[in-house]
């Protein structure tokens, strides 16, 4: 496939515009690099000078007799436009802008950037940049990362290919990668992203048969290019690529940090977080995780991964601490049945502890390892994964344990990561587990943090939602209150609108008359409530507009009273009418929204009514429209859920419900056009059924 | 200070019995390793030998020419009572038992453990395990680690002293902290416990000047070993040592785990995180925030540190990270005032960016760092400590940097921590910092969790409560249910404990006949529950024994009606008569309980009432009694403290008024012996004042 940004991986040749003749400077540091390890064709571009480092330079890109694929512009921000420029008439394919001084820095930049981002699209010519240092390509070798090999480790190659917003991140990182000896094959820099971002780049490193994990850092994300993001990372998972993200500015304090430093609004961090894990992406803590989870991910990846994982040790502490840090990730470690128990009991000293973890205490022989490792494989449907902590630093444990330990893994099929430690001995079990791509960790918890990050790429994604069309009804209320020039749905539009989508909605009835009144009450239950319905009025009870246990006699009274109210209170307002509805018997209440995302689109919302939402921010997040599949992950994954099993003697609420109404909420939000936000606040759940009392649908 | 353990540090002579002849058995390389690196008097027991390795062997210990300070005991469990009672018979001070099968096994293994305690207690020698690997002495090369150096790294020689209940993980910790260049001084692994435990080892490191900071790992208290825990780490404090915590068997799985494999208890993890931690400790995550920690505490512990942090880079992505990782462990990162701002403006190039993160960009060279470190360090009252992240990557980043930025830390006397990476320079920054005694850091991470491990150890202690006298009358209610066998106090006696202690209580009044009750109503207000008292009831409400709305004409008809139902459905109950109570008026629900632990003593528990507590599990412990200043704490550390601050229209809620409920809670249960638990659910709590309605207290 021949990918837009392939050019910059594989350019067969390179100039670089204004290199340096001076040692030191970052453009001849840059040129030196470029010259040691590129196997293309490589030019300099620079007035001054006839050669630098023995490499030809021209006093501008047309006068280089070859062909360029690529340009690396290290010129200063206000002299980029014009190399752009002079790059596109030559009909370059792809450059590289070094340069900072644009977008980031405030609105003389942003200009900059614009005037950037308009001559690129006049020559077609495809920008990575500005501010950003560009590309590493262990295959051929291009390495426009301006750092000698004395201040920036290069990692080893192997089979992760890396994108990063941040540069001074990603140089970090590759020091970092280096220094565990964690492979990489490609990194890209991005910066600014004035053209090619993440998704273009994930869905370029897709498409690479030797990449088995791409590494994401991303700061912010640009308005409307959060789905594309999405979409990248699902396809990556569905050529077998496993996605690690790592999300920089989830803080307020961090994004008005990433704000100031790569001009991108980090935005809502829980709407980022929801939607790269839903596509099916595995989210980095911090960069420690970032990096452990990709070498588990790039070497183990592909083996099955589960949920209950098997802890084997030598080693109590160690096993101990594995375990906390599983559990606290919300995995198990279940005990071994009674016949696996039973068959090692026979053949094992009676100390071990045959639990989870099993523990074969620090006079395990690497022998112990194999009859463990060979029992639990051939009774293995009781757990997923393993986690085997394997210091060598007792004298009965030798560096053939690694080759037990590999054996067994690769055999079962399992995914399983190797906590190991010990000196010089414990260098040479790590290096051979290396070797044969079981990935390995110094420290327990470092381990199982790994491990996880496995079982949370393999876990299976919800099917996207089959599209649907929007009743025409509803499509006809929103024409109808944008054509008023409202901004706002009326309540009783908003009723019809959940109506029409086919959820149960509290019985309401508008009345426009008193005579409508005593009408529409006659047709309801026997306690109601009176609200006023107007155009004008956001708060009806402020205003004496919402009168609740109206019965039946009282309905014509209710409604000349509410009227008066709001007539006195708020003169020249619009009334439409009055709304009698159902009260609703009590139940739990629960939230549901919708609203737009700047760079996701339409997204749906779900929590416990009141202090849940509000106070505790306990409610999870959906792209919309959301499958039935999502809607029932949403329920589960509030931390509150305990409530919807029943509480205090009321039964297990009806979820099946619940999912219908966010999956019908989301639906409105994604289908309707002209929709901005859409509150369903409550619905009343009970045992059996759900019921939208409340509904608020706010117009573009 | 000559403490009990310091024999186990400083033995001027050693027997280490069980010595083996034979290369690889754990007990050579022990003899090994002392003969290499000890300075003391050495000797052999094992009667198959005249010498080993050099070292002079006897037959038993008896024949050993020379007074022995400390024996090694190195032969298996059931040998180990003989060779113990020998040493006692001999004199010796001091015991270290490196066998297991002890307690840990099981029953007998239990047996052997005590038989083991008897010995020591009847000869008066202390003792180190069972099941242990015993003492690291760095100053007199004190080392029975049996693991040759080529197995395990020794750290090199620093400040910090560790205690660890695992051996596995100690020799882990070993490794790691020399792979890291962190240095330590002493280590001790305790194993079972039988006689020294941590409590004892933290007060003698306290005790040496040359110690900075203790690590600690702890699976399990014993049962009563909490409180000198927890003053054992107080008294390290006052002699300015900071001690660093991490627990073993946190979770369910974790503690299962930690139970069969060192026989303690893992008890209630958050019983014991709030003990240690008021106490004056750092609690850490896991393994790596525990070395991070300890080498930020045994370097720069002692200075001042704070929440406000000012975060220097020349690295965004870096920076950004550190400030998510500040952010997320609730601390700050203030803007620069503006006329901090202006100054810097002055003499920065304008791509600078002037928040927080302070910015540099990657084009900063040593000398920005210098003017931003002099110019906020003269206007420093806005920030109390410093992330400074200072990869020298960049060509405009030399080692020079080092200098500035260990100068700026040291004159600032703030807290400080760095980043740096950058193959072999970076090396040389860390091992330059290293050597001036300020912690480094690879990662953004790790550098923000190691400064809030400095700002943990910073904050002021709640001094501890007045030691508080019971009222005579509190005695006696409990005294006089006790010696009526009950194990529970009835409704109004447990109110008025509450009373006697001073707190606000909903009005009450105990009627035992018909005419007592309209007597009693006529005492209370507009709306009364009646509610059967009856040492043989439990669930009320279930029997009919309770009745609410009841107006003071309804008094008598209300008893009557509760004898009937319970006399009914209850045949045979004794009835000491009807509680009729105030309705209290509504507010935010509160329950305070008090009850104690096994390792801890007695303990007061406060959340917000119903689902915040019961689902959620949102409340906060502190020892008992607590002081007020604790109980403020308490507050504040709830996750749903802001519907204190009031919620929906309703005011803040009266903190001061709640804080004298906890700490009465506290000092009941602490202060009235025989009381098991107690319970008051709710607490009612208003803008002002705040009223107990029901309380519950259990007696042993």
């Amino acid at each position: 496939m021949a990918s837009g940004v392939e050019v910059f991986f594989y350019p067969e040749s390179v100039a670089l515009i204004g290199a340096s003749g001076k040692p030191g400077a970052f453009s001849h540091e840059m040129l030196r690099n470029l010259a040691r390890s590129y196997k293309g064709r490589l030019y300099a571009v620079n007035p001054k000078y006839r050669e630098i480092l023995g490499i030809p330079s021209y006093p501008s890109i047309q006068e280089i007799p070859d062909e360029i694929d690529l340009v690396v512009i290290a010129v200063r921000a206000e002299r980029v436009p014009h190399a752009l420029q002079e790059a596109g008439e030559k009909g370059v394919k792809g450059a590289v802008i070094v340069a900072g001084g644009f977008a980031e820095t405030g609105e003389e930049g942003a200009k900059l950037q614009e005037e950037v981002a308009s001559i690129a699209q006049r020559y077609g010519i495809r920008v990575v940049g500005p501010n950003c240092i560009g590309i590493y390509n262990a295959v051929n070798g291009l390495d426009t990362f301006f750092l000698p090999p004395e201040k920036m480790r290069r990692p080893p190659r192997g089979y992760i290919a890396v994108v990063s917003q941040s540069g001074a991140f990603l140089t970090t990182m590759m020091d970092w990668l280096a220094a565990e000896s964690v492979g990489i094959v490609k990194a890209i820099n991005i910066g600014n992203k004035v053209d090619v971002d993440e998704a273009e780049v994930i869905e370029y490193y897709a498409s690479q048969e030797y990449v088995k994990a791409i590494m994401v850092y991303i700061e912010g994300v640009n308005p409307g290019r959060g789905r594309p993001l999405v979409e990248s990372i699902r396809k990556a998972r569905e050529e077998g690529k496993k996605v690690v993200v790592l999300k920089g500015g989830k803080t307020s304090y961090g994004s008005r940090a990433a704000r100031s430093h790569t001009a991108a609004l980090a935005g809502d961090y829980q709407v980022f977080s929801t939607a790269i894990r839903e596509a099916g992406a595995v989210e980095a803590r911090n960069p420690t995780e970032f990096v452990d989870s990709a070498k588990a991910l790039a070497s183990i990846g592909h083996l099955r991964a589960g949920k209950r994982v098997l802890v084997l040790t030598n080693a109590g502490g160690p096993g101990v601490l594995a375990t906390d840090e599983l559990a606290s990730r919300g995995l198990e470690a279940p005990r071994p049945p009674e016949r696996v128990r039973e068959r090692l009991r026979r053949v094992l000293p009676p100390i071990v502890s045959l639990e989870n973890p099993i523990d074969l205490t620090g006079q395990a022989t690497d022998d112990d390892y194999k009859i463990v490792l060979d029992t639990v494989l051939e009774n293995d449907d009781w757990f997923d994964s393993m986690v085997i902590i394997a210091p060598v630093q007792p004298a009965t444990m030798t560096i053939k344990v690694a080759d037990i330990i590999a054996d067994a893994i690769w055999r079962s099929k399992k995914a399983g990561v190797v906590m190991t430690i010990g000196a010089e001995y414990g260098d040479l079990v790590k290096e051979y587990l290396d070797s044969r791509g079981i990935p390995t960790y110094p420290l327990p918890d470092r381990a199982s943090a790994a491990l996880h990050s496995l079982v949370e790429a393999s876990r299976e994604l919800c099917p996207l939602p089959e599209p649907g069309k929007p009743p025409r009804e509803a499509l006809a209320i929103v024409e109808k209150a944008k054509a008023e020039g409202r901004t706002k749905l009326l309540e009783h539009e908003a009723l019809r609108i959940l109506q029409l989508y086919g959820i149960e909605v509290a019985r309401y009835c508008l009345a426009t008359t008193p005579g409508e009144a005593a009408e529409c009450a006659s047709r309801l239950g026997e306690r109601i409530v009176a609200k006023v319905v107007s155009p004008d009025i956001i708060h009806k009870s402020d205003v004496g507009g919402v009168i609740i246990g109206v019965n039946k006699s009282e309905a014509v009274e209710a409604f000349k009273a509410i009227v008066e109210n709001v007539q006195a209170r708020v003169p020249g307002a619009r009334i439409t009418g009055v709304l009698f509805q159902d009260q609703a018997r009590p139940g739990l209440e629960v939230i549901i929204g919708g609203r737009r995302d700047p760079a996701f689109g339409p997204i749906v919302l779900f929590g416990l009514g009141g202090v849940m939402v509000e106070v505790l921010r306990d409610f999870a997040l959906g792209l919309a429209p959301a499958s039935r599949c999502q809607a029932s992950r949403m329920i589960e994954s509030i931390r509150a859920r305990k409530l919807l099993e029943g509480y205090r003697g009321s039964g297990p609420k009806d979820k099946e419900s619940l999912a219908r109404h966010i999956v019908v909420v989301s639906r409105i939000i994604s289908e309707i056009p002209g929709i901005a936000e859409i509150d369903v606040n409550p619905v009343i759940l009970y045992e059996k059924g759900s019921v939208a009392v409340d509904a608020r649908i706010m117009l573009e």
